[in-house]
């Protein structure tokens, strides 16, 4: 839908598992071209993106080198860059830049897709010393022309950086909804726009989350252990009325909040 | 504003604690009566609506009893319930009903206001076996006049309930944005929606959540401990590498938040 818009030179063809989902995907995607055959939705493309979940990502190497010319450059979009990059340098060598568009909703499929989802979204790119220079420059360009703000870091300080700002949020926000209503599911009925926005990721799909936990679950453990840290800070001051404490705690969190541009 | 909409029979008369705030809120609010002058506010009123800071409301009864007459019912829209019930039950008697609009953001101040604010959300009403009917009838139609959704519940019932559903969020929010960005505030700039939402409520005024925070400080503390041992599960889930409970607990939190109508 992004590539389509306004005249850009994309044709785009798309791969999708399920035979059922074409009726759908192909009102909503009418320029497109549709397969449930792998072989024939990358056939003569000139670029690759891989978006399933991180495991099939990961797997998929194999099959889509066979299909492709070994010049293809080939990007993703998963949520864990350094296992996905690893296994795909290995079966595609340096033509496959890693990204991880910082977009979406927790809604899934094709019911969910805009045209504007991508535009200002970061996109991260994690190239290594063993990519294509010039692979790298047509993923960036893909990238950009979908509408996101591209930037670009190793694997490993994507991961770490993601663990905080996407990974420990869709935690947190499990660990809130269940704080919050497991006792008293009915008090949700009372709830304003505050809980909504700071529990909305939860409604995301279980299964995919835990895959995204899984595969960064060191970096996801220290930040759970960062947040523990500052919780049981919070919870000290109330215990003791430290009303210094308490405001100062809040200020510090009302301050770097503000920091980031809405 | 939510009163002078479409022909409702609300003369409004509002109290403004600077003479500097008078300029912008006569220009938001045309129709109004304002003044720096609490007698001139209120006199002659049908109905007495605090919404200053919850220490400011529980404080407000005496002198407020001085200038309104005996019969007149006040209500309020302090977040935390017993404390503000106890103290104006006394200074006002059977007259003042406790109400908390479960409406506002994370903005404050007069350019945050919105006619709409009030439209559909919850307003919880905390009558006790002192209060005088008549004046409960009059509370429920104005704030269903101003767009609410009106339920009754124990002050002590009320607490309890918004200690988990606006309470605590709060306070993870702002735990969230520590554990995020304390060490590399930087990483902000790579965050996605899902970030942004769930971090929202942390740009709030600190001032004004520490007194929620000490006002329901009992509460808070059990709904905190509740949220340590979800997370406690998450994270021991996570270091077993335990796919099936990660799953599950992430399973349950979205089972529980969809129930919830959006």
């Amino acid at each position: 839908m992004a590539l389509q818009r306004g005249g850009l030179p994309w044709n785009v063809s798309l791969w999708t598992r399920r035979e059922e989902s074409l009726p759908a995907v192909s009102a909503a995607l009418p320029g497109c071209r549709l397969s449930c055959d792998l072989k024939k939705a990358v056939e003569g493309a000139d670029i690759v993106v891989l978006c399933t979940s991180p495991h099939a990502i990961e797997n998929s190497g194999g099959v889509l080198a066979d299909f492709i010319s070994a010049s293809t450059p080939v990007t993703d979009a998963g949520s864990v860059k350094a296992r996905i990059v690893a296994a795909l340098g290995k079966s595609l060598g340096g033509r496959f830049i890693g990204a991880h568009p910082m977009a979406g909703s927790e809604q899934s499929g094709i019911a969910a897709a805009r045209a504007d989802l991508f535009d200002g979204a970061p996109c991260i790119l994690t190239p290594t010393p063993e990519s294509d220079p010039q692979a790298l420059d047509e993923v960036r360009r893909f990238w950009k022309e979908a509408g996101c703000r591209v930037c670009e870091m190793s694997p490993a300080t994507h991961d770490a950086a993601v663990a905080r700002i996407s990974h420990l949020p869709h935690a947190v926000a499990a660990a809130l909804v269940r704080a919050a209503l497991s006792k008293n599911p009915d008090v949700a009925a009372l709830a304003g726009s505050g809980f909504r926005d700071t529990t909305r990721v939860a409604i995301g799909p279980e299964a995919l989350w835990r895959e995204i936990f899984l595969d960064n679950r060191e970096e996801l453990i220290t930040a759970i252990s960062d947040l523990q840290v500052h919780v049981g800070e919070l919870k000290n001051a109330l215990a003791h009325g430290d009303a210094e404490s308490i405001e100062a705690f809040l200020r510090e969190a009302r301050t770097l909040r503000s920091r980031e541009a809405e």
